[in-house]
């Protein structure tokens, strides 16, 4: 039997550190690496009311369970779970009840909000009128959707499930792409508006390797829908996250480090612009360009 | 027939941008880019000696030669040869014959130094009687080795090969391995130290794809000797390398991209330290360590 530090039964291996993990040290391990991520980037202050982006996967299932735990624990922040529903039947229509159902069995008030109702179609209806690159749009347009219901709920904050890989990847994504201001945005808090009409993004999970998420969710018996986005494509994300992967077998720690480099580069690279963000002129909501980017490729869909 | 956009039969295609070129206007727009990387970034002035490091493989054929035609062109500056002969047999030898056979043909002063006079062992004699991962020792010793002798040869400058492939990987190596020191110290002409004992590197091929190198050197019929260091072995450079291949064939133009960011980057990040170099307390040449690297590998050789 390989044995943990502590003289329990592995049930994991921490490659950077060369160390085995039985379920109980995993888990304070997963603990401890959320608790610091919220305490040394301040991510969570009294009074806040926090709107947590769920989708009923592993990661914003964790988010929800630990972000729960800490305010049962120390209080003085408020939970709001809500859900985009783009309409894809046989996938997000499972992950949302198995989320829901999570919700209420930890007293968190869950809403849900539809493409359908929000857009005016489903996903799986779009999807079967035009050829589009859907992942392009859905990114836009669940951004759009949570941060609106987010404040329209009193939200001040909107904690989304980003953990050590998906950072590590839109690190390199937006440097290969050379995208100063989306590079500028990323980090574990992201506070670079000024403006009460965004709900900052905060990250809990993204010092967390996924595959600690998962494990985490496994030994919990988090009932999770596990499965793929039907309308997903290849991509660059795809590419970097293949190569992100390959790197990190072999050299581990990789991943860990990217994170870590972007952070010290992070303070250097950012001046508050001071710009102040305008209003699209056709729905109303904050935006840099006349007419907002959902409005534009709402627009697009229907002609 | 394919043609050039001038009319004239194509023999290059450049995939970012679409379009086909002559040999002609191929090798304009690579003399182009090496024009407007010496100018934008100051890399030679009036006065200047500059050494030029030269393995006898394509960048460095195809650099001797363009510096030489920008001195016959332009004048007032003044240049050498020099080449680290590692030995190894049936490869370096060589390429440095055929280099050798370059200097003598466009008049320039050519300077070999062998690891067997300067170190007292050839590599071949150094990797028969020892497993030594060769690279890391090499990249150290041939960097000690040149910039001494470029001093000691009167230079202020010392010209390397560098291509844009060479460049977006060091840039993508240093973020991915967190080193901060490397990553300040890249671009065109990294002039972070104010030291008259360093010859300060400057990289006048470092905008131009080494498939295009390639090409400027088979037009121009260079004798190059090709081959491959029989001790070079699999490491971080190479998983990047195909990595960064990879992305430029899916994404045509990412290599450029990536050192474009890394030049947006690079005023945020560096400031000058202000800190002086010291001397190696065995070798006398300067270093930041009480022994400098040159001397600790010799010495761990040697034991």
């Amino acid at each position: 039997m390989i044995e943990c530090g502590c003289g329990k039964k592995a049930v994991y291996f921490r490659r950077n550190e060369g160390r085995y993990y039985c379920k109980k040290c995993l888990m304070d391990g997963v603990e401890k690496k959320f608790y610091r991520t919220v305490g040394r980037n301040k991510l969570i202050e009294r009074g806040d009311k926090i709107a947590v982006g769920v989708s009923g996967g592993k990661d914003s299932t964790v988010l929800l369970y630990l972000l729960k735990m800490m305010q049962k624990k120390k209080g003085g922040f408020e939970l709001v779970a809500i859900s985009v529903d783009e309409g894809i039947m046989g996938y997000r229509d499972k992950s949302i009840k198995a989320i829901g159902k999570i919700c209420k069995k930890y007293g968190v008030p869950h809403h849900i909000y539809t493409y359908k109702n929000e857009l005016g179609f489903s996903l799986d209806e779009l999807m079967c009128k035009k050829k589009i690159k859907s992942c392009t749009y859905c990114g836009v347009f669940r951004r759009y959707i949570l941060n609106k219901k987010a404040r329209e709920l009193g939200c001040n904050k909107l904690a989304v499930g980003h953990n050590l890989d998906d950072e590590a990847q839109s690190v390199l994504i937006n440097f290969v792409r050379g995208d100063m201001l989306r590079f500028q945005r990323l980090g574990a808090f992201p506070k670079i508006l000024d403006d009460k009409r965004f709900a900052s993004r905060i990250k809990p999970l993204r010092n967390i390797p996924k595959r600690e998420i998962a494990a985490y969710a496994i030994i919990k018996r988090f009932k999770i829908e596990e499965g793929h986005c039907p309308y997903s494509f290849d991509n660059m994300r795809r590419d970097i996250q293949t190569m992100v992967n390959k790197l990190e077998q072999n050299y581990p720690g990789t991943k860990q480090q990217i994170v870590n480099f972007y952070d010290r580069l992070h303070p250097m690279i950012s001046k508050k612009s001071g710009k102040v963000i305008g209003t699209c002129e056709k729905c109303g909501e904050p935006s840099s360009l006349r007419v907002c980017k959902y409005c534009e490729l709402l627009e697009k869909i229907k002609n």
